[in-house]
């Protein structure tokens, strides 16, 4: 492929590439570039959301260059020393290992799992010594570190910032000059630190990194970008018919940047597509369908696609109950049960939060009666059948 | 001696005690205390206005504690990575200790040397790593960091703040957790500095130590806090009938400052002699001679402020040049050389910018004749009278 070609694929879908015309330059030299993508080890499950950044690193991957996942482990280690933060906090070696170990087991499902490489930054950040560090934060101003909006949000709004939060991202940065690395991808959301990663590189002496970021993608409330902890995900572990029915249930509007963001498909042809929905010569159903098939083929596999597709259209087309996803429960499974954690077995949900706001929402049904009580208990039997929202289905065997 | 005698001694003439009533329980307690002053090893020269918090760890040694100088060496051998501060180039371990040579042999002479304990900061901090020294930093906000003074100037003028600048009044506090001191001394302008101290004492659950300040001392402008740069200053180890000319050519104004400053007048006895002199049956004149014979007295020696004095009167009173002092040249000095120079080995002032500022005043004659330009060159000889002010004369031998 000609460097021509590499560049519309890389650059396809991509938010931005900076410095414009950089990545050029990098292909143009014909070297195998270092390829960084930072990784949190406190969430190894991947969703949807990641495999827009993931599906970049596989592009690289194909090319012969060498991705690398870098992860944060150092920090994670530590926590929130301040024990303000409940999502930071310490991991020991051993969770942060069995995290990556789930994670790479699904990173496999979009890369080539043999030619990964994987770095822990504890590697070097735990040989920093006091000087090092002073060397380290000497190259940043303060004015500099409270452009992150992040930090300029709280210090408009009076929130406390620690001063080792003002570490981070200079220590991430870091990572960038310990790994010498040529390109670092994120969201758009990383952008500050993936440029702090170029910026340090050049003061240690080193070749920028090209910075490229990928636009985020709104979970399935189609406002927030998608996370676990909000609910709105679709995880790349699921079952591909849970996945398909989630992919199913999200708002005509929020498919379009599905077909965009996930598929690539270009804007001038959604509008296409829009106007014949406009016009009524298309359904937007038969769209969805589409969508929800080309992602599950491209995430899962083409098999899982059709089975999971046609098993949609018998339930919720045909509404033969008979084809629901059957889930054995476990044998330590008490006879009677409060409803979320009995929702949280069949894997219809993985948190509390997201129970409240579908049974809220009188979208959880129990053999088609709506539970409306959040605290409901209850005893369940074999060949009881739970649906959660539009489009998920359970049977217990 | 009682408490309370302690007490009224070792308030006497301070800016702040903070907490109120802390160091009355810590003297209660009949523990040996550890008093901590910090010292920055990039200027060893001792003046007068280090030897007002210097004479509050003599009387602090006198009543049996353990007074802990702490050289902050860490920080002076790193200097300023920016290399954007000309002030603070980084020190190698053998000027520290040249530095610290110079600054004991000064300090001896109002603390009893051999009741000095000598730490340097590097034992410590040296050894943090990255993990330490993000738990140190966790322990303090940004906010709180930046109300410090010239922060918050330097911020309001839109001035570059180095990150690492941040780290080091963390680490100066955490000079106060190694050595677990019990009381810091500093002059009021450390006060920030001083309370993170004992902040980060509190945070590392230990006992925090009282916070003593004493008031700056304004150098011979009467304007500027003395400083051997600003060329305000009356250096410990000058002689003494130097430091008595010195110590004569200030304003009437400030010789009250250091009535109450240095020697601990009270300001109510110093009310009675300004309506003395203002009634005109006191000279100022003769106060400022009895001011300056105290100040010799107490940091000189007795002897030393006689002939001091006795030299000042046949000079300046009875113009009796012949008892001027005499300066033998160093062998290696030129025929003729700039007059900066010429001053400088004479010891009559130690930067350049002083020997503008007096040049420019008119105040340098050379053989009764005024020394106007700056670039002058000097082509000097025996028994060449040099008058610097009005109140120091030299006489080459």
């Amino acid at each position: 492929m000609i460097v021509e070609e590499q560049l519309a694929q890389l650059l396809f879908g991509v938010s931005q590439s900076l410095p414009e015309g950089e990545l050029r330059k990098k292909l143009e030299s014909g070297k195998k570039l270092k390829i960084k993508l930072g990784m949190d080890p406190t969430s190894p499950d991947l969703h949807l959301g990641h495999a827009v950044v993931l599906t970049k690193m596989k592009q690289f991957q194909d090319l012969g260059h060498e991705v690398i996942f870098l992860i944060g482990d150092f920090t994670a280690r530590i926590g929130d020393p301040t024990g303000r933060s409940k999502t930071r906090p310490p991991l020991t070696q051993q969770a942060i290992e069995a995290n990556m170990k789930t994670y790479f087991e699904q990173v496999g499902k979009i890369l080539d799992p043999n030619k990964i490489i994987v770095r822990y930054n504890s590697e070097w950040l735990s040989t920093l010594n006091a000087a090092d560090i002073i060397h380290l934060c000497a190259q940043v101003t303060l004015a500099r570190l409270t452009e992150r909006e992040d930090f300029a949000q709280r210090i408009t709004s009076h929130q406390p910032i620690g001063v080792h939060e003002l570490l981070y991202p200079l220590m991430q940065g870091y990572d960038s000059v310990a790994l010498e690395a040529d390109v670092e991808l994120g969201g758009t959301d990383q952008t500050f630190n993936l440029l702090m990663g170029r910026f340090l590189q050049e003061q240690y002496g080193q070749p920028a990194q090209v910075v490229i970021t990928t636009p985020l993608l709104e979970g399935l409330d189609g406002v927030n970008k998608m996370s676990k902890s909000l609910g709105n995900a679709i995880g790349i572990a699921e079952a591909a018919p849970q996945a398909f029915g989630k992919l199913m249930s999200m708002s005509d509007q929020l498919m379009w940047r599905y077909f965009h963001i996930l598929l690539g498909v270009a804007e001038h042809e959604l509008s296409v597509w829009q106007e014949r929905v406009a016009a009524g010569t298309t359904h937007p159903m038969e769209l969805k369908k589409q969508m929800a098939h080309e992602v599950i083929s491209k995430f899962w596999s083409e098999h899982e696609a059709d089975e999971a597709q046609q098993q949609f259209e018998d339930l919720f087309q045909k509404k033969d109950y008979s084809k629901a996803q059957e889930v054995v429960l476990p044998d330590s499974t008490a006879a009677s049960l409060w409803v979320v954690d009995l929702l949280k077995i069949l894997g219809a949900l993985s948190s509390s939060s997201e129970a409240k706001r579908l049974i809220d929402a009188g979208a959880v049904h129990i053999d088609s009666e709506s539970v409306t009580d959040f605290k409901a208990t209850i005893t369940w039997r074999s060949g009881m059948t739970i649906k959660v929202g539009k489009h998920r289905i359970y049977k217990i065997q």
